[in-house]
């Protein structure tokens, strides 16, 4: 379990220590990981500079597509309104468009809140959370509230979850979280390993499959497992290939059952229509996602070129069983802005041997 | 403690089966109350007929100021970012307003999550919930899911919360809720008697004050209570007076160390953008509250006029330790619709001794 040293989460602290981002976390007082991103910006000056190409939340440049844009303005009017039938709307598009039941999909303002609610519900000082290292953070900082062990486990030599490892070494897992793809690697964790994780899996344990980058890859999703009544929490957020971290929409998908534990903990409110309207106009955007994917793969690969000349080295091997090359099969989602430039390695940076897909936490 | 027994909350659930809300709701599966009042629109419709007058939800027909609707579509083409600074700019301007830390407020989407958190934080099976009768049912909801008693007090003759009798009631409470004004009896508790029981309430114990209601009152804030590091929460919503309901912004205000308790309940998200800037718009907009707080007075005099010609009666004594008469000290929030006409009492309706301000529940 220690072949990639360098991608310890110990090395991402030590990372983080030296940043600015430590300086200013601690300054304004964060209690969990996610702040630290917004903890970087120069909060006085409270906007970047005009042209800046901002990459340090893996916030999409593009923001809402037009629909969405038009979706907002036309609720600004109803703002007084609470107006649930339009959160059945985007429930029952994404349900259409997915072929799930619409009891199996409850919307949230974001996805961090039910990654929050999933650890909460699951795990406990004697159900430990599993995640992998490195890995998006969030939940971790869930666990100690929740009390539960943390087990971080490094990722395969292909940069996958390596499941094998994750269930020798939480037999007393209550969520196993499984980050696909993978933040801040982004790379994927083959579907055949979620199923092989679900099939062997403690007793009582759920997986919970955080699907926030999934549009920019041709991944697999969990869906069918959610579908096929398995212990699975799938996530989704219009914060990413939607651009529409701002507006705050995302979804848990799951046996309503479980989705009924993290109600419990999360309470009920209404969301906000300004987003649950962009977000049904962005689902019912015939081409948003595949515009927006093949965008992202030619700025990606402009940016990473099969013979990098950056200070830092890409996985250049394929995904486990999988017989197509990295660049095709695989996306990180934001790791470039518009221009292609990435800001985050300096020349002086150390040689890594990833590619940060997003900074250490945002919020999805 | 049974001279309100027309008001106590088992008649309300009688009045609740028999109504269509009922039905609504075992269709939708409702897990918690706040559900009933959307689950009596008839949601297949989706929308309501072209001039209905809508009172079921507490909603302000008058929606959001031009100021905050021009924020809403200012932010329509920012939907991509997280925009954090913009939460900042709305902790600062409602702490200067209002002459508390920055530290000590903490915004959500809507008041009804920190509600929620506020019974899981503080209440469990040996730590009690104790709450008006009638009241605000939400907080009843959340502790069963954290295995507290709920201690159902009924409100006084005057219909404010009966202190003395939550306090004898509840000698284990975990958590006291105050909503003042009342929902649904649009009532309110004296600020001396929230003295009295911050001042007498057990060790540990918190009292949540909910001020969903209070701009349309005389009522005096317990802000002042927090500011003296007293164990009090009190909550602010953007839904009521400010039109904001589907907007989704409110606010937790409390010594940072009560708020980092709901904060671990919560999680941390980054909040909808829209609703951020309409708030700040909406706090900085020098006559909203005052003009909204005339009108709704006015409406509700030409709704209730001092010798009520409707099935109903309302509270005419004056409030404890208060030398004016009702209809100068007390408003009910969002008794009526712009025209005037209430809606929820048919003319067959039994003669009840309170007039409801709200649906069973609404989130705020």
């Amino acid at each position: 379990m220690s072949q990639n040293k360098t991608l310890r989460n110990d090395s991402r602290r030590t990372f983080l220590q030296m940043s600015v981002a430590a300086a200013a976390a601690s300054a304004f007082r964060i209690v969990n990981e996610p702040l630290l991103a917004a903890a970087a910006i120069d909060r006085e000056r409270k906007q970047f500079p005009p042209g800046a190409v901002v990459i340090n939340a893996n916030e999409n440049p593009l923001g809402p597509c037009d629909a969405a844009r038009a979706a907002v303005v036309s609720m600004a009017p109803q703002g007084g309104r609470y107006s649930y039938w339009l959160t059945d709307e985007l429930v029952d598009t994404f349900a259409q468009q997915q072929g799930l039941k619409r009891e199996y999909i409850r919307a949230f303002p974001g996805s961090s809140e039910p990654l929050h609610f999933s650890v909460l519900a699951f795990t406990s000082p004697s159900r430990s959370y599993a995640t992998a290292d490195p890995g998006y953070e969030s939940g971790m900082h869930a666990a100690k509230i929740s009390g539960a062990r943390v087990v971080n486990v490094p990722l395969t030599k292909f940069y996958a979850h390596d499941i094998r490892a994750m269930l020798a070494a939480a037999p007393d897992a209550g969520l196993f979280y499984v980050c696909t793809p993978n933040n801040p690697t982004g790379t994927l964790t083959p579907h055949a390993d979620i199923e092989q994780l679900v099939a062997k899996k403690p007793n009582g344990s759920v997986v919970l499959v955080d699907e926030a980058y999934i549009h920019f890859s041709d991944g697999v999703t969990a869906l069918d497992l959610v579908k096929a009544d398995q212990d699975v929490i799938v996530l989704r957020t219009f914060s990413k290939i939607y651009g529409m971290a701002g507006l705050r929409c995302g979804f848990a998908i799951a046996r309503p059952d479980l989705l009924a534990k993290l109600e419990n903990c999360g309470g009920w409110s209404a969301l906000p229509i300004t987003a649950v309207a962009a977000a049904t106009a962005s689902l019912k955007h015939e081409h948003l996602v595949s515009e927006r994917k093949l965008l992202n793969t030619t700025v990606r690969q402009n940016t990473c070129p099969r013979k990098p000349t950056f200070s830092w080295s890409i996985p250049s091997a394929p995904l486990k069983k999988s017989s197509t090359p990295w660049p095709r099969r695989m996306s990180s989602s934001a790791a470039s802005g518009p221009s292609g430039r990435p800001t985050r390695a300096s020349p002086s940076a150390p040689k890594r041997k990833w590619m940060r897909s997003s900074p250490p936490s945002t919020p999805s």
